[in-house]
C-alpha cells in the first residue's frame, strides 16, 4: 500500500480512527472481541486479504485434507500478498483454531503485515513471540478441522461483526483492530493525524492541570491559538 | 428433487434423520437455535438454495439499495428454484430481520418449499400464517439493512453452526431443521424410513406397557419377529 | 395521547415503523429480546412511563419492603397514567420477575395501555389472559426482590438495549416493541401509514403473482399509477 | 408422596412457592431457562429422581451403547418411581437431546409425575401432546449421545443452576419449575396455600378497583377483616 | 474518606472482604466480569461517585455533544471528588468505550482514587500505564457516543450486576472490585483485618507443611494459641 | 504416573496432542474457556483427580460448613494424590471461586501436579506466583459457598465441556488444557513426540523460507529424507 498512507496509519490509534469514521457515519468498524495475542507497541497496518471459514462437516474435514495442495487455508498463507493483513472469518467461534504457529511463521517470513481472526490461534504463546502482529479471541488448541472448513479466498467477509472487503485498510494497535474502507482511507488517515496532534496537545495540557471542559473538544477559543503554537514548537 | 426421495423425507422426523447421520459420523447437521415461525404439522423438504449475509456497513446499506434490481436478497427471492429451500446465513444475529412477509409471500407464490434463517424474520406473525414453512430464531422487526448486507447467492454457508452446501437436502419438522448432504440423501432417507417403522412399532408397544430395555433398540430377539408381523399387518 | 396519532399507530406494524425510523437515522429503536406474553392481534400504543431497577442488595430487599407505601414498584403501578405504557429497565435479567399478575391486573383496571420489561413476568400464564398487552423476555417466578431493586420513576432508561425517554411513544405488535421519539412521532406515524398502504397494495400484487423487483420498492413507474388507482378503490 | 402435601402443591403457583422459599432465605430454587414443552394448565408435583449427564466422549457414546441394558438413561426411565419427577442435569446444553418421545412415553405409562431437563427434548412436538408434563429449554433433535453421556442415577445434581437432591419436591406450572427441599416441603406448602388464599382475595379486590398499596401486602387493617369474611364465604 | 478506614482497606484482599460481607448476608458485592486494565500490586480504595449511561440514540449522540460543557461524562470527570472512585454503569456493554485516556488522565491529575466501568476503555494500553487504578471488561476503541449516552451523576446504579450507591466504599485489587455498603464499611474493614492476620498465619503454616483441615478454619484448639503467639511476634 | 510417559507429555504441546486425539476420533478433549492463571513456560502433566460442585443452596452453604473436617473441597485438597492434577467441575460458572491461594498452596506443598477449574480462583494474583500450574476462567473473589457446593470426590465430571474420568491424563501448556483418556495415553504421547519432531523440523524450514504446501504435511517426498537427516543430526 501507499507508503505515505501507511506511515500516517502507523502513527495514530485505533480509537482516533474509530472517531474519524464515526464522524462519517460508520459506527461499526472496530472488530469486536479481538485483541493482540501479545502487545507489540507498534501498529499493524495493511490492506485486507480474507479467508472465509464455514462450519466443518466431518466427512470433508479429516486430516488428509491438508495433503491437498489446494486447501484454502494453506493457499491463503502462500498467496496473501506481502504487506497485506490476512483476516479470517471464523464465525466468532474460538473453540477450534483458525491457524497455528507454523502458518503464522510462514506469513511472517513472507512479509505479511499481520493476521486477524475472530476465532482463536493454537500455539498462541509461540505466535505471541513472532515478529508479526496477530489478533484473536483466545488461545485454542484444537485443529481448525474440528469446527472450521476453509472455503473462500479474498471474498467479502464478516469478522467480529464487522464487514471486511478485500483491500480495506486494516489497522491494529495494542487495544483493538479497525477496518477502514479503502475509498476513504486517505481522508480518514489525514483527519486522524490532525486529531492525534490535538489529542497529544490535550494530554500535555491535562497532565499540567487543565480541565477537560473547553479543551477537549476545544470550545474555548484561546486553546486554538495555544495549539497552533504547540504545533509549531513540536513540528506537528 | 426426486419425488420418491421427497416422499420419504416427508414421512420421517428430523430426530430420526439426525440419528441416521450420526451413524455415518455426521454429528452436527441440525441447525442450532432455529424453530418454526409457526408449527405446520407437516415437514419441509427441499434442496438448499443459499443467501449469504455479511455485517452491514452503513454507507452501503441505505434504503435506496433496495431500488437496485440486482440486490442479492431480492434476486434470491426471485431465483430460488421451485421446490427448493432458501437458507440464509445471518451469522446467528436476530437483532435485524433476514426478510419480511412480502418476500416470503413471493417465495410461497413461486412454489419455494420453505425458508430458513439463523436470524429472525420481521412480520413474523404474518409469515406464520402463510402456506410456506419458515424457520428462524425469533421475530425481529428492524430492516435487514440495519445489520445485514446480502452478498452472495448459492455459495456454501454456515447456518446455525451447520455447513450448508447448495443442493444439500434440507428437512424441517415442528422441532428443528436438518441438513442432509446431497450425496447420501437417498441412503439416509431409506434408513430413516426403516427406523421410523421400528419406532412406530416401539411406540405402540410402549403405550401397551412394554419396557424400553431390550425393545429400543431391539436386543431381545423376539421383538424382531413381532416387528416383522407388525410390518405386514401395517403395510410398512 | 392524541387520538389521531394513536389511531394511526394502531394501524401500522412495528416493522414499518422501524423502517420509517431507519430513514431518519435511528437504527436502534426496537427493544431487543422482548416478545408478547401472549399475542393479542392488536397493537399496544402509548407514551412511556418508566421504572428503573438496579441490582438488589439483600439487606435492602426483604419482603417487608413491600409494606412501604412508597415502594417504587408499587407506586409505579398506581401512578402510571391511563393510556401510558409502563416500561421497566430490568437490565435484561429475567432470572427474577419484574412484576406479577396482581400488579398487571391493577394496571389493566387503571386503564394503562400496556407493560414492557426486558426481564420476565411471574404469573405469566395468567398475565397472558388479561386484557392488557404485556411484553417480556420469558416467564420468571422468583419475586423481583431476589435480583431487582425498584429505584426510580419516570427517568430515562435503557430497555432491551434501547433508550426510552418518558413520553416517547411505545408501539408493540405480535412480533416486537418499538420506541418512537416523541418529537417525531407524528411524522413517523404519517409516513408509516403511507408505507402501510403501499405494502398492502404490494401484498395483493405479490399474491397475484407479480415479482417483487420493481414493485417493492416501486421502481417501475406503472406501479405508481396502479397504486393510485388501488388507493382510490380501497379508500386508503 | 404424601397425598395431602401433593394436593396442596397442585393448588399453588411456582411464583407463590418462590416467595415462600425466599422468606426462608432460599433465593435460588427456580430452575432457570426451562419452560413447559406444552402448557398443561395443571401443576406437576413429585419427588425428584435424578439423572446426571457428563459431556460425551466419542468412543464411549456410539449408538451401540443403547444396546447395553445397564445404560443409565434407559435404566432411569425404567426405575424412576411412580409419582416421582425425573430431573436431568444436561449442563444447560440443549444442542443435543436429553431424551425423546419413546422414553417420555414410557415414563408416562409407568406413572411418573413429570420430566425436566435443562437441555432439550427431541420429538418435542410429540412429547407436548403426551399426558405427562415435560419441561425443557428448547426442542433438540440430535441424539443425546452426540453431546451427553448418561452417568449417574439419583445423585445430587444441578439443573438450570439449582441444586436438586433426590427426594426434593419438584413443582412445575405453566411458567416455571421450582425445587422445594424435602425437609421444609410441608411448611412451605402450608404457607403457600395461605398466601394463595390471600392472593385470590387480592385479585378479586383489584379487579373491583381497589389500589394495591395497603392491600398487597395487607398493611391496612380493614383488609384483614375483609379477608377473614372472604375466606368464610369462599370456604378457603 | 477516613484515613484509618482507608489504611485498613488498603491492606486486605477483595476475597477477604467478600467473605466478611458473605457473613453479613451480602453475597453479591463483587463486580462481575471486571478486571484491572493493568495490575498495580496495590489496592484501589475510595467512596463511589457514579455515572449512569443509557443506550445511545443517534440524534442525541453526535460528536457535537461533547462541545456541551454540561455533558455528563465530562462533568463527571471534573466533579468526581478527590479520593473517590468513579464507577460507571455501562450496562455491561463493552462494544463502545466508557472513557479514554484523556479523561482518565484528568481523573488522575485531580486526585481521584480510581475508575471502574462494566464496559471497556479506549486507549486502554495507555490507561494501564497511568498512575491511577482502572478496571474494565476489555479494551474498546469506539467512542462512547456509539452506544452509550451519559445521563446521570451520582445516582444509585448497577455495575457488573452489583448495586452501587454513592458513598459506598469501593475496593479493588489485582483480581476484582468489591462494593462495601457505607454503613458497615468500618465493621467489615475491622473484621477483614483480623481475618487477614489469621490467613497470613495460615499461609505460613501451610507453606511449612501443616494440613488445612483443622487449621483453616481453625477448629483445632492449639492453633488458637499458636496464632496468638504469632500475632505477638509479628505485631499483628 | 509412569515417568517415561510423563517426560514425553512434558515435551509436546496441547495443540499437537489435540491433533493426535483428533486422528483417533476424539474431537472434544480441550477444556474450553480455560487458561493459565499465569503462564509458566512448562507443561502441567498428571492423572486427573476430580472434585464435583453442584449449585449452592443457602442453608447448606454457610461459612460454618468449612468447620466440617469432611467438607469435600478441603478433603480434596488433602487427598488428591501427589503428582495428580485436581480438576474441578464448577459448571463453567466463574461468578464465585472454586478455591483460593491457601488451598492451592497446600496442593503445591503436597506435590500435586496442578489444578484446573472451569470456574475461577480467588486470590488469583497470588496463585499465579505459586510454583504450581493453575488454570481457570478468570479471577473470582467470592467464596465458593456463594454459588458452589462441593459434593463428590473422584467421580467422572464435566470440565469446560469435556468429560474427565479419574485417571485420565491431563496436560496443560501456556495456551490450554487437554484430557487424554488413560487407555490411549501412551500411544498418543508416542505419536505426539513424533509429530513434534516433524513440526520442529518444519519450523526450521519455514523460518528458512520454505513454503508450507508440500512440507506441512509432508507430501513432497524429498522432505522425508531431509527430515530423517535432520533427526539424526538433532538426536530426535
Amino acid at each position: 500500500m501507499d507508503k505515505a498512507l501507511s506511515d500516517k496509519l502507523m502513527a495514530v490509534s485505533v480509537a482516533t480512527l474509530a472517531t474519524a469514521l464515526f464522524k462519517r457515519g460508520l459506527r461499526n468498524q472496530v472488530i469486536q472481541g479481538v485483541h493482540p495475542v501479545k502487545a507489540k507497541g507498534v501498529n499493524m497496518v495493511g490492506p485486507a486479504y480474507t479467508l472465509r471459514y464455514i462450519p466443518a462437516r466431518e466427512d470433508r474435514n479429516q486430516l488428509t485434507e491438508f495433503r491437498n495442495p489446494a486447501h484454502p487455508q494453506r493457499v491463503a498463507v502462500e498467496t496473501c500478498p506481502e504487506g497485506h493483513v490476512l483476516v479470517m472469518d471464523s464465525r466468532k467461534d474460538p473453540r477450534a483454531a483458525s491457524a497455528g504457529d507454523i502458518l503464522v511463521t510462514r506469513l511472517m517470513v513472507r512479509g505479511v503485515a499481520g493476521v486477524v481472526t475472530d476465532g482463536g490461534f493454537r500455539d498462541a504463546a509461540t505466535i505471541g513471540e513472532l515478529a508479526i502482529p496477530a489478533y484473536h479471541t483466545r488461545p485454542s488448541s484444537p485443529t481448525n478441522l474440528t469446527l472450521h472448513e476453509a472455503l473462500d479466498l479474498n471474498v467479502p467477509i464478516g469478522c467480529g461483526d464487522v464487514a471486511v472487503f478485500p483491500g480495506d485498510i486494516v489497522v491494529g494497535d495494542d487495544d483493538c483492530v479497525i477496518v477502514v474502507p479503502q475509498a476513504i482511507a486517505k481522508d480518514v488517515a489525514d483527519e486522524a493525524v490532525e486529531m492525534t496532534a490535538y489529542e497529544d496537545f490535550v494530554v500535555e495540557k491535562v497532565k499540567a492541570g487543565t480541565p477537560v471542559i473547553g479543551l477537549y473538544p476545544g470550545t474555548q477559543e484561546h486553546f486554538a491559538a495555544e495549539f497552533e503554537a504547540w504545533r509549531k514548537s513540536h513540528n506537528r
